[in-house]
């Protein structure tokens, strides 16, 4: 049975132009005056029709074929290699790149809702154009105008692909402990030597150059993260003709044998004093990496959802197909399972979740263009600190319940769900990746209680929770608003534990995952409390219905969740840290 | 990297010893007089040592080399069919078994303790003994005396296998549905036409037979489930020389691609008019696979819980050797992340659901085998209505819980735990069938609130509330008393709900899995409180420790999560059931 996917375009268009105030929003910025919902919708459905007709076939024979490393060289998936070179003939990779260097200019919003169809249809795919995104941003940020002239209109057009290589064997989340060495040569140019390990787009036979950013030591640098450089390394050097058509000294040691994101070739890398050069200072590597590192990780938010989604609209056609028992209104069996109770309150917390993170997404990824280009430098302080504070809870929250939510909904399936060619469990295998790669979930829970709610004296925290407060105090939502207040309270309460415990790395560690739900619970109440104050504008009485049941059953089935998260912050981390290490 | 796994002995040794009274239980047992847990001990300590040397080794290599049909044939994964025959000629599938079949005559508990580590070991594997435990239990409990003859004792001794061929393309949970058919040949046998999917160990290359137990109609059978029979279809029948060394009519159509258990050959079973001859009464075929339902359920859950178990083991060994990052305590970095926070929470995690789990399965299990043999006819009851009511309670949240466990465990591996060799991810993707086989887990929750909540007018469940209340009551416990005690209120106050629902289907619905969770929460805790009181028997200190580090946890960050369910239970079907199906 091939998947199910219908691209929410309509879905995506109402909480631009009714929800988020799209239109205004952009007005105010320049070059991106003339964006409305409108133009938005059309860009969308026509990256739709991409998405379902040329991604999504691929996927699950994707996850099948998988990638092969013949001879030294990475062989992908059948049909992938013609279907990135169509992407990038219709100029999808620079949605919203930099017109300066062939980018269509359009807003991150845009990129983001382009991101969750790519992601639900093909997420192997999607880290193709995703990564070369991401080393274009760090190269237009931090490259000199020399290196940007050569590489960052082939990244920002998607002729070239981009990969990023930072994590080795023994330094992930802990990047001040790698290795890999560049020796400068006197000429500008680095060798660059070093084994990279999970290089997601590593390496791949789309016939084009793949750009490598490489963390790396310069000669006596000092230990640890301050002696980090970043360095562009591409697979092909321009040879005596002018032309790039000399290999790199470097080569794909592995593919890595993964659960997931089987058509993605995740290499093992290896750099054998590859010529490379400097982007940014020498030892300013990571700081390089974070510049591009928040609109990274909300894209890896953004692929939980559509995870989620794509699995949330098989498991729904699924239920209206499958008949099996009896209803309780004693209508003739068999019935269609989504009459029974069990399935239909696994269908709304899907659903329940999807909807209100599409709003949010959507209203960090207009901060995000506010923090990039509104004229008023205090607006645009203001719009990068809430993206600074939502970044972490997008990437976590998005991707915890995502893969929750592609987990019920193989559930749904019953045995079904646990054979391949239902397409329910690769769901699952390919949003578990999203919970590990670009800092653990973890982590990002610590980015978020040791720097983000103390972000300027706690003043970007305030202003975001009385927005909320004020949301709710406008709305008519009833139990919503009942139950939102009292989250939110729990929100407040735990924000002054967060923030009295700074600098307290135990206490901040045992109360991080919790904190960073409870602050995802109520920021997605919110979105529900805005989605339905916007409801009466749509037409359709039937979406008003399905709108109301979705926030009710988030109100009273999935916020109460707030309360336990709260409780774990209460009982701190005394329990936690008693254990010696030697005992567990 | 090589999988960790250790084999609980000791702690199934203490559980048995000082928490569960096991000695003083089995001496009021006729046959099972002399089995103390010093006997248990040295039997689970032999069979620990098999499955670490002989099943662990081919787990990872089992995953990785999956099962092919050539020819129509299974072929297993390398090594599989001689582990196999080892197994059977150490005597371990007989091991509960009738002695008067040629098995050992141990208790089930004994039983479910090899299952564990048999499960933790090679889930795969684990299913060849296990189904054909199965069908050798609802063969003596239903078989003719001729039948018996024939093929218990080869049951028995594990030297044929059996397999359970219930489920049909369109009857999964509504077995009512199913078609195959089952023709009398008017010399007592039958002809068995028909296709199920899902078949676990439906065939393989171990050299032997298989006993396959099909359901079927009989011509003229009623539709729905009464029209069901149970019939006995062996891969050989026997020929001319009677050694079974015909063909029987059957055939595998196909192995399922699985998400996991890739070792294990789930077939598509053919039955062209395949010899049978009928288990039980024409038309009580669900009740005669019902007998063995509770056994085969508790086995799952048992599932669930190896796996978590091993799951754990890996990822604390895994905390303790990688290095990242720097701890509160100011030691220089990098440190074992174990000493972090974060991972510190995950574990604990996963070990306080581990060892209580282990305690209310084997306590179970108890009640099983007094259900089974104890001489007082009352007693026997009160033992299977616990039986009955706990069955449900098991297999669901020992597989949730269970399934989130390795998903925990894989977190703590970071990127590596991604990666197929590290084995974890291997644990996620053979936990998730536990959740949906042997009746999914919604199917447990409908069964635990509709059936046995108000089994024999509440008695039994008012008995176990009761003992619970009891054991609270003796202890000295503290904070987990506390937090015991309002949970259990919940419970009780949750189970009065359920009991005024009583035929409510919509809100039984509703109800079900929020009803179960909690059930599972306070049974967990329960388990807790008396590990604790009969910690001061360990002369180990350090475990003394380990135990109060681990249930301070459960008390303070997993109990809490009852009131999420309760809450959930007071919100009550209204919200579950307003959405028209049309519009999900």
């Amino acid at each position: 049975m091939p998947s199910t996917y219908q691209p929410p375009v309509a879905t995506m268009r109402f909480l631009l132009e009714h929800v988020l105030d799209f239109d205004a929003q952009m007005a105010a910025l320049p070059g991106l005056e003339e964006v409305t919902s409108e133009l938005a919708g059309e860009v969308l459905t026509m990256a739709g029709r991409m998405c379902t007709e040329r991604l999504a076939p691929l996927n699950l024979p994707g996850d099948a074929a998988g990638t092969k490393l013949v001879d030294g060289n990475v062989v992908t998936a059948p049909g992938f290699a013609e279907a990135y070179a169509e992407f990038v003939e219709a100029g999808w990779p620079g949605l919203a790149g930099d017109p300066e260097f062939g980018g269509q200019g359009l807003p991150r919003t845009v990129q983001i809702m382009l991101d969750e169809m790519v992601s639900a249809a093909n997420l192997s795919f999607g880290l193709f154009p995703g990564l070369t995104r991401g080393a274009a941003e760090a190269l237009a940020a931090h490259g000199s105008d020399e290196l940007k002239a050569t590489y960052l209109g082939k990244l920002v057009t998607g002729e070239w692909c981009g990969a990023m290589a930072l994590t080795e064997a023994s330094a992930g989340t802990d990047l001040g402990l790698l290795r890999t060495r560049a020796e400068p040569r006197g000429d500008g140019s680095y060798a660059v030597t070093g084994t990279k390990i999970f290089i997601s787009s590593g390496d791949q036979d789309f016939g084009n150059n793949i750009v490598h950013l490489v963390l790396a030591r310069l000669p006596d640098a000092p230990a640890g993260v301050k002696g980090i450089s970043l360095l562009l390394v591409p697979k092909f050097l321009p040879g005596a003709s002018g032309a790039f058509d000399e290999r790199n000294a470097m080569s794909v040691g592995a593919l890595e044998h993964k659960m997931g994101i089987h058509a993605q070739p995740t290499c093992v890398m290896n750099y054998d004093g590859a010529t490379g050069w400097l982007v940014g200072e020498a030892g300013r590597g990571l700081n390089a990496m974070f510049t591009m590192m928040n609109a990274e990780r909300l894209f890896v938010g953004i692929q939980g959802l559509g995870l989620a989604d794509a699995a949330t609209q098989n498991a729904v056609a699924y239920a209206r197909e499958r008949l099996q028992g009896r209803a309780a209104d004693g209508r003739p069996g068999p019935v269609p399972i989504i009459a029974h109770a069990d399935v239909r309150k696994m269908l709304l917390a899907c659903r329940a979740f999807v909807e209100p993170a599409r709003a949010l997404a959507a209203w960090t990824a207009i901060r995000m263009d506010s923090a990039d280009r509104h004229p008023d430098a205090a607006t645009r302080d203001a719009a990068s600190a809430d993206v600074a504070l939502l970044t972490p809870v997008v990437k976590a929250a998005f991707t915890d319940f995502g893969f929750e939510t592609t987990v019920l909904a193989q559930q749904v399936f019953g045995g079904h769900g646990y054979i391949h060619e239902a397409g329910m469990e690769q769901f699952v295998r390919d949003a578990r990746i999203t919970q590990i790669y670009e800092g653990t979930n973890g982590v990002q829970a610590m980015d978020l209680v040791s720097r983000k709610v103390t972000l300027n004296g706690g003043a970007p925290l305030r202003a975001y929770l009385d927005g909320i407060a004020a949301d709710i105090d406008k709305s008519d939502s009833g139990d919503l608003a009942v139950q939102m207040r009292a989250a939110l309270a729990m929100l407040e309460e735990a924000s002054a534990t967060i923030a009295a415990a700074s600098g307290d790395a135990d206490a901040l560690g045992a109360a991080a995952t919790e904190y960073l739900n409870l602050f995802a619970l109520v920021s997605l109440g919110w979105m529900w409390v805005r989605i339905l104050a916007a409801a009466p504008a749509l037409e359709d009485a039937h979406s008003r219905d399905t709108y109301a049941a979705l926030a009710a059953y988030y109100a009273s089935y999935v916020l109460p969740r707030a309360g336990l998260h709260a409780a774990r912050i209460v009982a701190g981390p005394a329990t936690v840290m008693a254990l010696d290490e030697a005992l567990f």
